[in-house]
Protein backbone atom coordinates (compact mmCIF):
# COMPACT_ATOMS: atom_id res chain seq x y z
CA UNK A 1 0.00 0.00 0.00
CA UNK A 2 2.71 2.41 0.54
CA UNK A 3 3.50 2.71 -3.24
CA UNK A 4 6.21 5.63 -3.14
CA UNK A 5 8.89 4.90 -0.74
CA UNK A 6 11.27 7.45 -0.68
CA UNK A 7 10.85 11.39 -1.18
CA UNK A 8 13.56 13.56 -2.18
CA UNK A 9 13.56 17.61 -1.49
CA UNK A 10 16.10 20.46 -1.93
CA UNK A 11 16.23 22.98 0.68
CA UNK A 12 14.70 26.57 -0.60
CA UNK A 13 16.52 28.89 2.01
CA UNK A 14 18.24 28.63 5.64
CA UNK A 15 17.28 30.37 9.20
CA UNK A 16 19.31 33.06 10.46
CA UNK A 17 19.53 33.61 14.21
CA UNK A 18 21.76 34.88 16.76
CA UNK A 19 19.87 32.91 19.94
CA UNK A 20 21.56 30.09 21.16
CA UNK A 21 19.75 26.62 20.40
CA UNK A 22 18.72 26.13 23.88
CA UNK A 23 16.84 29.67 24.32
CA UNK A 24 14.99 29.08 20.94
CA UNK A 25 12.24 27.07 22.47
CA UNK A 26 11.87 29.53 26.01
CA UNK A 27 11.91 32.53 23.80
CA UNK A 28 9.88 31.24 20.71
CA UNK A 29 7.05 34.04 21.25
CA UNK A 30 9.09 37.23 20.73
CA UNK A 31 11.94 35.34 18.88
CA UNK A 32 12.91 37.18 16.34
CA UNK A 33 14.97 35.46 12.99
CA UNK A 34 15.86 36.38 9.22
CA UNK A 35 15.22 33.36 6.13
CA UNK A 36 17.60 33.66 3.53
CA UNK A 37 15.84 32.13 0.67
CA UNK A 38 18.69 31.36 -1.97
CA UNK A 39 19.17 32.68 -4.83
CA UNK A 40 17.67 30.67 -7.36
CA UNK A 41 14.43 30.92 -5.22
CA UNK A 42 14.27 34.87 -5.29
CA UNK A 43 11.38 35.29 -7.87
CA UNK A 44 8.98 32.86 -5.45
CA UNK A 45 9.12 35.56 -2.66
CA UNK A 46 6.44 38.79 -5.49
CA UNK A 47 3.61 39.53 -3.12
CA UNK A 48 4.46 37.93 0.22
CA UNK A 49 4.08 40.94 1.69
CA UNK A 50 0.66 41.06 1.26
CA UNK A 51 0.52 38.82 4.07
CA UNK A 52 1.11 39.55 7.58
CA UNK A 53 1.88 35.91 8.66
CA UNK A 54 3.03 32.86 6.94
CA UNK A 55 3.90 29.20 7.65
CA UNK A 56 7.20 27.54 7.31
CA UNK A 57 8.56 24.79 7.10
CA UNK A 58 11.35 23.91 8.45
CA UNK A 59 14.08 20.81 8.46
CA UNK A 60 15.16 19.66 12.57
CA UNK A 61 18.16 18.29 10.86
CA UNK A 62 19.84 17.41 13.72
CA UNK A 63 16.58 15.31 15.25
CA UNK A 64 17.60 12.01 15.75
CA UNK A 65 15.98 9.04 13.47
CA UNK A 66 14.30 6.92 13.95
CA UNK A 67 12.65 8.49 16.57
CA UNK A 68 10.17 7.05 19.22
CA UNK A 69 6.19 6.98 18.23
CA UNK A 70 5.26 8.33 21.79
CA UNK A 71 6.66 11.36 23.51
CA UNK A 72 5.73 13.09 27.06
CA UNK A 73 4.59 16.87 25.78
CA UNK A 74 7.27 18.96 26.11
CA UNK A 75 9.47 16.47 27.44
CA UNK A 76 7.22 16.72 30.87
CA UNK A 77 6.93 13.06 32.64
CA UNK A 78 4.08 14.23 34.24
CA UNK A 79 2.01 14.57 30.66
CA UNK A 80 0.45 11.07 29.32
CA UNK A 81 2.84 9.67 26.66
CA UNK A 82 1.02 11.00 23.63
CA UNK A 83 1.28 9.98 19.86
CA UNK A 84 3.93 11.72 18.20
CA UNK A 85 0.93 12.65 15.29
CA UNK A 86 -0.87 14.20 18.28
CA UNK A 87 2.42 16.42 19.52
CA UNK A 88 4.29 19.17 18.03
CA UNK A 89 7.76 18.21 19.59
CA UNK A 90 11.09 16.82 17.00
CA UNK A 91 10.59 13.70 17.78
CA UNK A 92 8.59 12.20 13.93
CA UNK A 93 9.04 10.38 11.87
CA UNK A 94 9.79 13.04 8.85
CA UNK A 95 11.11 15.70 11.16
CA UNK A 96 9.31 18.94 9.41
CA UNK A 97 8.94 21.71 12.08
CA UNK A 98 5.72 23.96 11.35
CA UNK A 99 5.79 27.27 12.77
CA UNK A 100 3.16 30.25 12.16
CA UNK A 101 5.62 33.24 11.83
CA UNK A 102 4.71 37.07 11.70
CA UNK A 103 6.42 38.44 8.66
CA UNK A 104 8.03 41.27 9.56
CA UNK A 105 9.92 42.85 6.56
CA UNK A 106 11.29 41.61 3.63
CA UNK A 107 14.79 42.50 2.72
CA UNK A 108 15.44 40.96 -1.07
CA UNK A 109 15.97 37.75 -0.70
CA UNK A 110 16.10 37.69 3.32
CA UNK A 111 12.71 37.55 5.23
CA UNK A 112 12.72 38.93 9.17
CA UNK A 113 10.09 36.94 10.81
CA UNK A 114 9.18 36.55 14.80
CA UNK A 115 8.05 33.52 16.56
CA UNK A 116 9.98 30.83 14.21
CA UNK A 117 11.36 28.64 16.69
CA UNK A 118 14.02 27.13 14.62
CA UNK A 119 17.43 26.71 15.30
CA UNK A 120 20.52 29.17 13.49
CA UNK A 121 21.16 27.36 10.62
CA UNK A 122 17.81 25.42 10.15
CA UNK A 123 17.45 24.47 6.22
CA UNK A 124 13.50 26.04 5.16
CA UNK A 125 11.64 23.52 2.62
CA UNK A 126 8.78 25.81 2.10
CA UNK A 127 6.63 29.06 2.83
CA UNK A 128 3.46 29.51 2.65
CA UNK A 129 1.14 32.52 3.36
CA UNK A 130 -1.42 32.27 6.25
CA UNK A 131 -4.86 33.35 5.39
CA UNK A 132 -8.06 33.07 6.75
CA UNK A 133 -9.12 29.48 6.14
CA UNK A 134 -6.39 28.44 8.40
CA UNK A 135 -7.96 30.45 11.27
CA UNK A 136 -9.89 27.54 13.76
CA UNK A 137 -10.60 30.18 15.96
CA UNK A 138 -11.57 27.80 19.43
CA UNK A 139 -10.03 24.53 18.03
CA UNK A 140 -10.45 21.87 21.23
CA UNK A 141 -6.85 20.65 22.62
CA UNK A 142 -6.05 18.34 25.61
CA UNK A 143 -7.29 19.39 29.34
CA UNK A 144 -3.39 19.76 30.30
CA UNK A 145 -2.96 22.33 27.11
CA UNK A 146 -6.04 24.07 28.07
CA UNK A 147 -4.84 24.27 32.06
CA UNK A 148 -1.76 25.40 30.84
CA UNK A 149 -3.19 27.98 28.18
CA UNK A 150 -5.43 29.40 31.10
CA UNK A 151 -2.78 30.00 33.73
CA UNK A 152 -0.54 31.75 30.86
CA UNK A 153 2.15 29.10 31.33
CA UNK A 154 4.90 27.71 29.00
CA UNK A 155 2.80 25.92 26.50
CA UNK A 156 4.68 26.92 23.58
CA UNK A 157 6.09 23.86 21.24
CA UNK A 158 9.26 22.84 21.29
CA UNK A 159 10.41 22.42 17.67
CA UNK A 160 14.08 23.34 17.08
CA UNK A 161 15.88 22.53 13.97
CA UNK B 1 25.48 28.34 2.37
CA UNK B 2 23.31 25.22 0.76
CA UNK B 3 24.75 22.99 3.07
CA UNK B 4 22.24 20.30 2.94
CA UNK B 5 21.90 19.33 -0.52
CA UNK B 6 18.74 16.84 -0.28
CA UNK B 7 16.75 15.38 2.37
CA UNK B 8 14.43 12.31 2.14
CA UNK B 9 11.42 11.53 3.60
CA UNK B 10 9.24 8.15 3.52
CA UNK B 11 5.04 8.73 3.65
CA UNK B 12 3.44 7.70 6.99
CA UNK B 13 0.42 7.11 5.33
CA UNK B 14 -2.11 7.91 2.74
CA UNK B 15 -5.54 9.83 1.45
CA UNK B 16 -8.67 8.20 0.55
CA UNK B 17 -11.45 9.67 -0.76
CA UNK B 18 -13.48 8.66 -3.26
CA UNK B 19 -14.10 12.16 -4.67
CA UNK B 20 -12.58 12.58 -8.24
CA UNK B 21 -9.46 14.24 -8.78
CA UNK B 22 -10.73 17.02 -10.40
CA UNK B 23 -13.98 17.73 -8.28
CA UNK B 24 -11.33 18.20 -4.93
CA UNK B 25 -10.97 21.53 -4.90
CA UNK B 26 -14.24 22.94 -5.52
CA UNK B 27 -15.25 20.47 -2.97
CA UNK B 28 -13.13 21.32 -0.25
CA UNK B 29 -14.67 22.68 2.50
CA UNK B 30 -17.03 20.05 2.89
CA UNK B 31 -15.06 17.08 1.47
CA UNK B 32 -14.63 13.95 3.68
CA UNK B 33 -11.69 11.51 3.31
CA UNK B 34 -9.58 8.77 5.69
CA UNK B 35 -6.12 9.04 6.13
CA UNK B 36 -4.92 5.58 6.72
CA UNK B 37 -1.62 5.45 8.54
CA UNK B 38 1.08 3.05 8.18
CA UNK B 39 1.00 -0.17 10.13
CA UNK B 40 3.86 1.02 11.76
CA UNK B 41 2.98 4.38 12.95
CA UNK B 42 0.07 3.49 14.64
CA UNK B 43 1.18 4.00 17.67
CA UNK B 44 2.23 7.52 16.37
CA UNK B 45 -1.94 8.63 16.76
CA UNK B 46 -2.28 7.67 20.59
CA UNK B 47 -4.06 10.42 22.24
CA UNK B 48 -5.27 12.48 18.62
CA UNK B 49 -8.90 13.18 19.38
CA UNK B 50 -8.29 14.98 22.09
CA UNK B 51 -7.53 17.36 19.39
CA UNK B 52 -10.52 18.90 17.22
CA UNK B 53 -8.33 20.33 14.48
CA UNK B 54 -5.30 18.77 12.90
CA UNK B 55 -2.41 19.60 10.02
CA UNK B 56 -2.14 17.69 7.70
CA UNK B 57 0.90 17.71 5.34
CA UNK B 58 1.21 15.49 2.32
CA UNK B 59 3.39 15.26 -0.38
CA UNK B 60 1.58 16.62 -3.85
CA UNK B 61 3.10 13.22 -5.92
CA UNK B 62 1.64 14.07 -9.14
CA UNK B 63 2.99 18.09 -9.15
CA UNK B 64 5.67 18.18 -12.33
CA UNK B 65 8.78 19.51 -11.36
CA UNK B 66 10.72 21.78 -11.78
CA UNK B 67 7.66 24.56 -11.42
CA UNK B 68 7.90 28.03 -12.18
CA UNK B 69 8.63 30.12 -9.50
CA UNK B 70 5.42 32.87 -10.12
CA UNK B 71 2.15 31.25 -10.83
CA UNK B 72 -1.46 33.20 -10.90
CA UNK B 73 -3.34 32.95 -8.25
CA UNK B 74 -6.14 30.28 -8.53
CA UNK B 75 -4.94 29.88 -12.24
CA UNK B 76 -6.48 32.91 -12.75
CA UNK B 77 -4.50 35.54 -15.29
CA UNK B 78 -6.89 38.16 -14.20
CA UNK B 79 -5.03 38.15 -10.61
CA UNK B 80 -1.38 39.45 -10.23
CA UNK B 81 1.73 36.67 -11.15
CA UNK B 82 2.87 35.87 -7.60
CA UNK B 83 5.79 34.37 -6.14
CA UNK B 84 4.97 30.56 -4.88
CA UNK B 85 5.89 31.10 -1.47
CA UNK B 86 2.84 33.70 -1.57
CA UNK B 87 0.85 31.44 -2.93
CA UNK B 88 -1.17 28.16 -1.57
CA UNK B 89 -0.88 26.45 -5.25
CA UNK B 90 0.39 23.08 -5.97
CA UNK B 91 3.43 24.15 -8.08
CA UNK B 92 6.15 24.51 -5.63
CA UNK B 93 10.13 23.87 -5.23
CA UNK B 94 9.07 21.09 -2.79
CA UNK B 95 5.62 20.46 -3.12
CA UNK B 96 4.56 19.85 0.52
CA UNK B 97 0.71 20.39 0.46
CA UNK B 98 -0.81 21.52 3.97
CA UNK B 99 -4.38 21.43 4.88
CA UNK B 100 -6.33 22.51 8.55
CA UNK B 101 -8.72 19.85 8.98
CA UNK B 102 -11.37 19.19 11.10
CA UNK B 103 -10.34 15.64 12.68
CA UNK B 104 -13.98 14.02 12.77
CA UNK B 105 -13.16 10.18 13.85
CA UNK B 106 -10.27 8.26 14.75
CA UNK B 107 -11.00 4.14 14.24
CA UNK B 108 -7.62 2.15 14.22
CA UNK B 109 -5.23 3.20 12.37
CA UNK B 110 -7.94 5.32 9.90
CA UNK B 111 -8.39 9.16 10.89
CA UNK B 112 -11.90 10.28 9.26
CA UNK B 113 -11.36 13.92 8.30
CA UNK B 114 -12.98 17.10 6.36
CA UNK B 115 -11.41 19.82 4.56
CA UNK B 116 -8.42 18.04 3.23
CA UNK B 117 -7.98 18.83 -0.02
CA UNK B 118 -5.27 16.00 -1.27
CA UNK B 119 -6.48 13.51 -4.03
CA UNK B 120 -6.95 9.85 -3.59
CA UNK B 121 -3.64 8.11 -3.31
CA UNK B 122 -1.64 10.95 -1.66
CA UNK B 123 1.54 10.27 -0.01
CA UNK B 124 0.72 11.58 4.01
CA UNK B 125 4.65 13.14 5.43
CA UNK B 126 3.36 14.41 8.75
CA UNK B 127 0.26 14.87 11.43
CA UNK B 128 0.65 17.39 13.59
CA UNK B 129 -2.44 18.43 16.11
CA UNK B 130 -3.42 22.56 15.77
CA UNK B 131 -3.26 24.48 18.80
CA UNK B 132 -4.43 28.36 19.85
CA UNK B 133 -0.65 29.33 18.77
CA UNK B 134 -1.33 28.55 15.43
CA UNK B 135 -4.29 31.12 15.59
CA UNK B 136 -3.87 34.54 14.01
CA UNK B 137 -7.29 35.72 14.37
CA UNK B 138 -7.24 38.71 11.50
CA UNK B 139 -4.44 38.02 9.14
CA UNK B 140 -3.88 40.67 7.03
CA UNK B 141 -4.35 39.31 3.03
CA UNK B 142 -4.17 40.68 -0.52
CA UNK B 143 -6.86 42.79 -1.80
CA UNK B 144 -8.10 40.31 -4.19
CA UNK B 145 -7.86 37.65 -1.39
CA UNK B 146 -9.78 40.31 1.02
CA UNK B 147 -12.71 40.91 -1.86
CA UNK B 148 -13.76 37.52 -2.27
CA UNK B 149 -13.82 36.12 1.39
CA UNK B 150 -16.34 39.38 1.65
CA UNK B 151 -18.30 38.21 -1.30
CA UNK B 152 -18.18 34.03 -0.51
CA UNK B 153 -16.50 33.20 -3.38
CA UNK B 154 -14.34 30.58 -4.84
CA UNK B 155 -11.04 31.81 -2.37
CA UNK B 156 -10.25 28.16 -1.08
CA UNK B 157 -6.59 27.09 -1.75
CA UNK B 158 -6.41 25.01 -4.69
CA UNK B 159 -3.59 21.74 -3.43
CA UNK B 160 -4.36 18.48 -4.51
CA UNK B 161 -1.87 15.75 -4.31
Amino acid sequence: MNTIETITMTPIGIVRTDVPDDDVPRRRRTLESTIEIFDEYDDGLEGITDYSHVFVLFWMHRCPRPTPLQVHPRGNTALPLTGVFASRGRARPNPIGLAVAELLARDGRRLHVRRLDAYDGTPVLDIKPYDHYDVCSDPRVPRWFAERLQRGGATQPVSGG
